[in-house]
């Protein structure tokens, strides 16, 4: 067994215990410097006693994931899976590449794009050399990724975690720790034709998945610019109001204006005028509405949104998908580096609470109008001035994309799955190769190498000799489907015997035929 | 767009410089707190400069990743699809369940686990909470997870990245955030049977992959403490001189023997008895000839070690395997969990330097023998105390698994498809909904969304008016198979042209018959 290696030299300081570090910790305001050197030196002590274990002489190691964060099981991964797989079809449907990023990147390319938000960020210990994060999301990656390679039109999706240092809920799947799945158009094209793609997609993986009735936000971040403008917000103030705004999907309009007027310095006047536009939703009846409100229309900005608001339902419309999709004014977005378009999908459901509901109320997920909203499950739009950014001569690529909220979705089909009748399997073993005598573990190892080999996919229980009843408990708990049951008499006779589980139905069958039969019985279900 | 946010608020020291900057971080040798609040203001200062740009008013950002990390490309991102298609259908072939867990860790989980490379370990800054660090492998998250839910059998694997500040050597591979791909058996059971089919999982996969030939070593802890026993070894060296063994596989026996006996403090008489055993490689013959060695067989865990061993290559002939497999004393492995068998596989053959081979000289893999190792491409072993370092009462969970060293895989599987001259696709799309006159951009998007509700893979150019050749080069740069034509007269007859890119034949389909007719089309290639 390795040992544990012990680091830190000051031993004896390793009896101060809890007490002493805290106190130790208290002294934080008297010098920044000292303390950050008393800091490392208690979390040396620490960790040493840690090692050390506690009185009983035990280690006393914490058991557990990282704040925020979470293990997946067999069974999660397998439902993870699936998700995967239907979403990945769809982003391949629509005929995407892949690409990758490393999971932390310099510190300064994260730098100044998330605005309020940036103070989530993980940074990486400066251990000489680089100043490293780990990447907020996926899309100024993307961004970096096409500047440094001078890619000018691409359409990628990206599968990948990041990392936001937020108040974890994760009863409501939000992690510290979570998978983004987005899929990006980059390039020069006429308007609203990929924005209307990704809208399409967002349509597409919700229907599929299945997830119970949704509907789509849209919005345009010129239009919510234009609607500041001409209520008399200041310049200055766009980007911290536009935060304020996109907080009505979880405050009232009360707390909304209070923190406008209040917190934020606008007039209360100004908060009003808001107010009335915020409350509007419709299709392209209300862009078309809006393009001759005296006020609004006072704004190019405005206009100019609009009209591409015009020209999306329109494509939209061809989609077949504008039952689904509102234009609604409120809809802001937190992030920095929006320019045009923004959408947001939301299910209209219920999220059950973690303990589990009572047997006759059938389905954690109901499909019903007028549920509780469990929140954003996807959202995006279009960030022209993100790639200039990075670009040493400010080029810009013009992008439109869209992030798959799949954690939320995780939480939801593992409800489901939880309250199904439906098992889930973990694994997609065919067959277990079994004895029912003892003394043929040589025999059964053979055969099930001769599966393998013959791209079947097979197990055995790593026992010399296990009993027959243990062999198919086995398969009763795992779901494998059918037993190749070897006896003395079976290898005498050149045979198998290959049980069913689930009928207990057994036939011989020739050694050189199993293979085939295995498939045939396989492909079936 | 969004603005850049200055935090930083000593902007006049922003005309400091680089110079400036080199010079104070020279003072940090006069006190070790102060350079560090230097430091820390340096890289804000920098970090400004860079959001405010150089002389010329233009931004300077770096645009790179962070040092031995890299993006993958679309094209890189198809191979290592491939790549890991053919892992994950070995994995679950063999039966395993795949779980994950969170990129980062307690810090303290990972303390003490790996020896001598634990300096490698990438650290999260101190944010105020847990003190966290990236994984280094995926064993030790592993054990952790076994231990945390008290899983006392499992088989399954992991596939993720690892993060190791090590050296990056990327011609050859080698990353500082990295794939690993693990398969692990977990559970009490009978010798060597798990054992045995991991080397068969490692057989299989690097035969599939078709990479050359390849061998694989497998030594046994307990055979090299054994060893270093009767050779005169202190117990406290044990692990430190199996350390430096290990270094055998990149330097000579000469250089070894001298760490050994000039670093580590060894006799020059114990070192030389070391170098006799680690010469001598074989097969279970070798293992039965030791076994009767005067002085290992002094050793019970030699014994122990050696009888298992042949136990493992009767296995090995049952699954045919041993014309690969090689019982080498001199395979060591760094990491200090290890507890029983260990193997390492490795390719024989010549990779290709960073410059491109002359053109008559075809592959840059040579599967002959005799050419330079490229190193291991896949290694594991036993390590029966790890999960019991975790367990509150020390309970142990007896774990024996695998990893595939997939970056040296990738990068020789890009140079095979760098030489080849087959194209590799990044996307699947079967088919491009083109026009051949203008204004129809409503009727591509209409038959186009027809296709991807039938599940076809389709693409239309983004543009209002497209030239048809234009549309044409699209198909023959990115591989699509059939392009679906709509012309005035197609539409008035209710037909699509369908058109095969490679043999430029055409032939009218009715709109009815379209679906079908591109699947079966694309279901033969």
């Amino acid at each position: 067994m390795a040992t544990l290696g012990l680091t830190c030299v000051h031993l004896c300081a390793g009896l101060m215990g809890r007490r002493a570090a805290s106190s130790l910790r208290s002294l934080r305001c008297v010098s920044g410097m000292t303390v950050s050197q008393i800091d490392e030196e208690v979390a040396k002590l620490l960790e040493l006693k840690a090692q050390l274990g506690g009185d009983d002489g035990k280690q006393t190691f914490v058991l557990k994931t990282a704040k925020g964060t979470r293990d997946y099981n067999p069974k999660q991964m397998a439902i993870r899976e699936k998700v995967f797989n239907t979403i990945v079809s769809c982003f391949k449907r629509h005929g995407a590449e892949t690409i990758d990023t490393p999971v932390f990147e310099l510190k300064e390319t994260l730098t100044g794009k998330y605005g309020e938000d940036s103070k989530l960020i993980y940074d990486l210990k400066d251990q000489g050399g680089e100043l490293l994060s780990l990447r907020y999301d996926l899309t100024v990656p993307f961004a970096r990724y096409l500047a440094m390679n001078k890619i000018t039109n691409i359409k990628r999706y990206h599968i990948a975690k990041v990392y936001r240092r937020d108040n974890p809920a994760m009863t409501r799947g939000r992690y510290r720790e979570f998978y983004q799945c987005d899929f990006d158009i980059a390039g020069q094209y006429d308007p609203m034709i990929p924005d209307a793609e990704c809208l399409k997609i967002v349509y597409e993986i919700l229907s599929e998945l299945d997830l119970g009735d949704f509907h789509i936000k849209v919005n345009d971040r010129r239009i919510l610019d234009g609607m500041f403008a001409v209520c008399g917000v200041p310049d200055e103030k766009f980007r911290t109001i536009c935060s304020t705004v996109d907080k009505l999907d979880k405050m009232l309009w009360e707390d909304v204006k209070n923190e406008m007027v209040k917190e934020k310095g606008l007039t209360e006047e100004a908060a009003d005028q808001i107010g009335e536009y915020v409350s509007m939703q419709g299709g392209m009846d209300l862009a078309e509405r809006l393009l001759h409100d005296p006020k609004l229309s006072q704004s190019k900005q405005a206009c100019a949104g609009l009209t591409d608001m015009k020209q999306l339902f329109s494509y939209l419309q061809l989609f077949q998908i504008t039952d689904k999709v509102v234009f609604d004014l409120s809809l802001a977005r937190g992030l920095d580096y929006y320019t045009g378009v923004i959408y947001e999908a939301v299910l209209c459901q219920t999220l059950q609470a973690p303990t589990p509901a009572p047997a006759e109320q059938n389905g954690a997920v109901s499909g019903e109008e007028g549920g509780v909203s469990v929140g954003s499950v996807a959202g995006g739009g279009r960030y022209d001035g993100l790639v200039g950014m990075f670009d040493p001569k400010g080029r810009k690529v013009p992008c439109v994309g869209v992030s798959i909220g799949i954690e939320r979705i995780f939480s939801i089909m593992e409800q489901k799955a939880e309250l199904s009748a439906e098992k889930v399997r973990t694994t997609e073993t065919q067959v277990l190769v079994a004895s029912a005598q003892k003394n043929l573990l040589e025999e059964r190892l053979r055969l099930t190498a001769e599966l393998w080999n013959a791209g079947i996919k097979a197990e055995l229980l790593y026992k010399k000799n296990p009993k027959l009843l243990t062999q198919l408990q086995h398969c009763e708990e795992t779901g494998i489907p059918l037993v190749a049951i070897l006896g003395e008499q079976e290898l005498k006779d050149g045979v198998v015997k290959v049980r069913n589980v689930a009928t207990r139905e057994e036939v011989d069958v020739s050694r050189a035929e199993l293979v085939e039969e295995i498939k045939k019985r396989t492909s079936e279900s």
